[in-house]
């Protein structure tokens, strides 16, 4: 059983995986915080970013640098120690080498290539405890592990709308119907993902720049739009320099105007491109988690293919009774059988309503 | 200044007062605590229905029945007590009568016929004291407040939705979006409520019944309905004899088919009936507050009267991408003329959501 002390060290050092999010991918969010003999927090370390280190070593550094020893300590991490050899060394033998006594984990790995990480170090003779905050430690991981689990990026469907459901007016303005503080949020929920994606109509309509603003240090994520007939225009902001951009068109669209642009095609699905096919190919990228932002038609298609893993609707407090709904037509046709979702977070911004909510039917498993 | 001890029996005269909400109309819904000279909570009672006792007047008689003495104590009443003679004799005079050396107040009485209690009592000597938790007391006698300020009933629009505002999927079914638990709630409402709205399109998709149920002993609402061309049925539920039902009708409309039906005929607005009309006809009919159910044109038709004073929605966390909007066409273009509403309440019913919302710029008046 682990001790108050080892729980405690664990809401650390999952507070401390989150400062990594949107800039690790393809790699998991991690913390690690060590204590020495005596149990006291003596290091602790992050993974910031695919090729840096570890949070393992990020943390024995840390230890060494002060003069601590962690010789029979223990060492509490948010995943499961990794097992083999990429970029960097297998954490596991970091850990036997530095000669920690005992190390608690919250998750296991389940990617092939590093899993046995755990019994790698218990083979080695230190007291390994895996669970300890289990369900805090998958939800903070949940992009990565359901992009491992499933092999397609996590995606994370964002709208904004009126209490009666409208996205934009009957003559198609739309701003600003949320607040500066939703406005905020939805940065932040750029800032955290390794792309978003847009529709050609939403591009037409807005000419989004799609970039993480208002929030500093971050990695831009990759900005992709959804333009089946490759509409989109040289002069378009989202092909500014400012983040990568990548275009996504159908197998026989032309693209002569469009030179030195990131291109990909895609097979047709319907009136717009496979979004399966869309996923894959991000997921070859090493994109694990997508913010969709929409238009309707877009967020309709996804939620025709299965493919939203998670609902934060930004609701203002405004009436239109006219006007684009958020999500278009999905293949759904009578009432049961909507897509059903669980509410697991409602928060007040400023006079907005976040609302976030995850198909019930498809929580990921605990790993 | 009132005391704490005032304060507390204000708060119980406010929950003696809103177990009369929706028996009470045209009156308003009052209660009353009274304290001896010692301060002590001797006698209470509220207002159960028009004609019957007002709460002071019950409250006199409860203390009397078990032999406490009021003279020299205080009477806490939710609305300043009346002073004019209508079914019942006026309180400020049964006041004066009693002994009571004290009256403290919430809310004072904007009603021509009713106000000068205040001055009455202290002109008798009584030391009078008004605006002790008054704003409690003005959202408890909200509706009765709105309709004596603005010669109409106060509206309240109810409706159900998908977290994308669909109130139905794209094949008209609607059973059930919600849960048990918004559906009872909406009993809850209807019992609060003088009357019910629908339209025709509502009674013809639902054939709904828009009694309440679940609530004893509650005075059923007026059901309403809105069928401008009169469609409806003579079998139709809402005409059973569970509750009164009033039909509204353009002037033109064929009622032949509904011997017995108690019909009111009132003037075209756009492709409905004038909203003003209908709501001085309840008015008149001494309908102090009405729940606005639907459908979306109907509802429509109200926020563009500038009609509705207070929005509740369930939102089921559900997503249908098609179907009809909550909210019809209310004459808004763009989104700079979006209706504003302010969030007064966010409750978690079952799976769903439950937000209260009123137009920032139309909260009444304290009066």
């Amino acid at each position: 059983m682990a001790t108050a002390t080892e729980a405690d060290a664990m809401r650390r050092a999952l507070a401390l995986a989150a400062r990594g999010l949107g800039s690790t991918s393809p790699n998991p969010v991690v913390g690690c915080v060590l204590l020495d003999a005596r149990g006291r927090a003596v290091g602790e370390g992050w993974h910031q970013r695919a090729g840096g280190p570890h949070a393992e070593v990020s943390a024995l550094c840390s230890a060494a640098e002060a003069g601590h020893d962690v010789r029979g300590g223990t060492a509490v991490v948010t995943l499961e120690p990794c097992n083999h050899t990429g970029r960097t060394g297998p954490c596991a033998q970091a850990l036997i080498a530095a000669g920690v006594g005992r190390v608690v984990y919250a998750v296991a790995d389940p990617t092939p290539a590093a899993t046995g990480g755990a019994a790698t170090l218990a083979a080695a003779g230190i007291d390994t405890e895996g669970g300890l905050l289990a369900d805090e430690a998958t939800a903070g991981n949940i992009a990565w592990l359901t992009s491992v689990l499933s092999g397609r990026p996590y995606v994370l469907w964002k709208y904004a709308a009126t209490l009666d459901g409208r996205s934009a007016a009957a003559d198609g303005s739309s701003r600003w119907i949320t607040s500066a503080e939703s406005r905020a949020d939805v940065h932040r929920l750029r800032a955290e993902a390794d792309a978003v994606i847009v529709g050609a109509g939403t591009l037409r309509a807005d000419d989004p720049h799609l970039a993480a603003r208002g929030w500093e240090d971050v990695s831009q994520p990759l900005r992709v739009v959804v333009d089946t007939h490759a509409t989109v225009r040289p002069g378009a902001r989202v092909l500014d320099d400012a983040a990568p951009t990548l275009i996504a068109v159908g197998e026989d669209a032309d693209t002569t105007h469009l030179p030195g642009v990131d291109i990909v095609r895609l097979p047709h699905e319907g009136t717009g491109l496979a979004v399966d096919a869309l996923l894959a190919e991000l997921h070859r990228r090493g994109v694990r988690s997508v913010l969709l932002e929409g238009g309707p038609a877009l967020a309709g298609a996804f939620v025709a293919a299965g493919a939203v893993d998670r609902v934060v609707g930004y609701l203002a407090p405004a009436l239109l009774g006219a006007g684009p709904a958020a999500l278009g037509d999905a293949g759904i046709a009578t009432v049961t059988a909507a897509l059903r979702l669980g509410i697991t977070d409602v928060t007040r911004l400023g006079p907005d309503l976040r609302i976030t909510a995850a198909p019930t039917a498809h929580a990921p498993e605990e790993s």
